[in-house]
């Protein structure tokens, strides 16, 4: 089969679970990479250069625009952030399945220049369930709550330009069926052509 | 998730082992059915009308192609073949995945018909692990099997209309294989619409 790795963007409600979802999916099975952004955002406590971005100026974000160092890039309120192209087609060369967490405006630009992108949207099983979740962790107001709820309701008008959705019901089941999914699309006759045509060869001499 | 069945077309050379794929896929998992082919050949010995096919009179096909009964229908050498459309519509209709073994010309014409159809292509390894496979079988004359490999040949130029190709090497984990595939396209978002909508309606009124 193909040993070029497969460019998959995951999207999803915040509240979906889908960075837990992606962190339990790379530390469950190897042959991933995950893609960092940079952004221009400041750093908030905790977070690390390169680890959770890269964080970079404004004049140094658009230098990478300039040079085409970004596979895509947007603007969220007043910060860009955008996918290095590097590390990511290093990375599928390699044969690594490169996971990009990105929002609707990127994903919709990598899949305009990369068809064969895999765009997964992972869902909670409903919107009160999304609610529940949003008010259980506790850590933000009823007010920063309404905006991510009005937000996804948004979003979910971009759905439908993703391929695949994935309902975050159970946590380990909904990882299994990420992995099964990213797994299955080494299987598409698209990425399988060089095999398909060596086949016809040896069939003809045989 | 999406409650009808998908309909899945599985092809492959003589000698790929699709039959016994199919099979062992039905016998350990549930929910799926498969399709029986009505044929104007005469049975061979140990056939049932009902099992490996529906045998019927050159008039009977006649008129199944009239009052369009067959969602496709081929012609072979002198017989021809074709899928009833009640039974494949009746399954999926209650949820199950139907599965239809096949040749290129009634897969294409599915594909056509029903974009959302998966086509899946079976292959052996190697083009030499094919030979040996039917060379292996030894019932056959070292004709037929000239024959056999000379079709394959013939087939594999339409391999690249098909969605997947599976490679079985293992039949165990081929099987689990087409399993998986199939169950993944249960989560495309082109059969999830409703679930789709229904979200977004929820969410706007949260």
């Amino acid at each position: 089969m193909s040993d070029q790795g497969i460019l998959v963007v995951v999207s999803g409600f915040s509240g979906a679970g889908k960075g837990t979802l992606i962190k339990t999916m790379l530390e469950k099975h190897h042959n991933y990479a995950l893609s960092i952004s940079a952004t221009t955002r400041a750093p908030r406590e905790g977070e690390e250069d390169g680890r959770e971005y890269f964080f970079v100026s404004r004049d140094k974000f658009r230098q990478m625009i300039e040079e085409e160092q970004l596979i895509e890039y947007a603007q969220y309120v007043n910060n860009y952030y955008g996918t290095p192209r590097q590390y990511v087609f290093q990375q599928m060369a390699d044969g690594r399945d490169v996971v990009l967490e990105i929002e609707i405006q990127g994903a919709l630009k990598i899949k305009e220049r990369f068809p064969e992108a895999l765009l997964v949207f992972v869902m909670p099983p409903s919107a009160d369930e999304l609610k529940r979740r949003l008010v259980g962790r506790g850590t933000e107001s009823l007010e920063i709550i309404d905006k991510r709820l009005h937000r996804a309701a948004e979003e979910a008008a971009g759905i439908t330009s993703y391929d695949y959705i994935l309902i975050n019901d159970n946590m380990e089941q909904c990882v299994e069926e990420m992995h099964q999914l990213i797994q299955m699309q080494h299987k598409r006759v698209s990425g399988n052509l060089d095999f398909i045509e060596q086949m016809k060869s040896e069939l003809k001499k045989i």
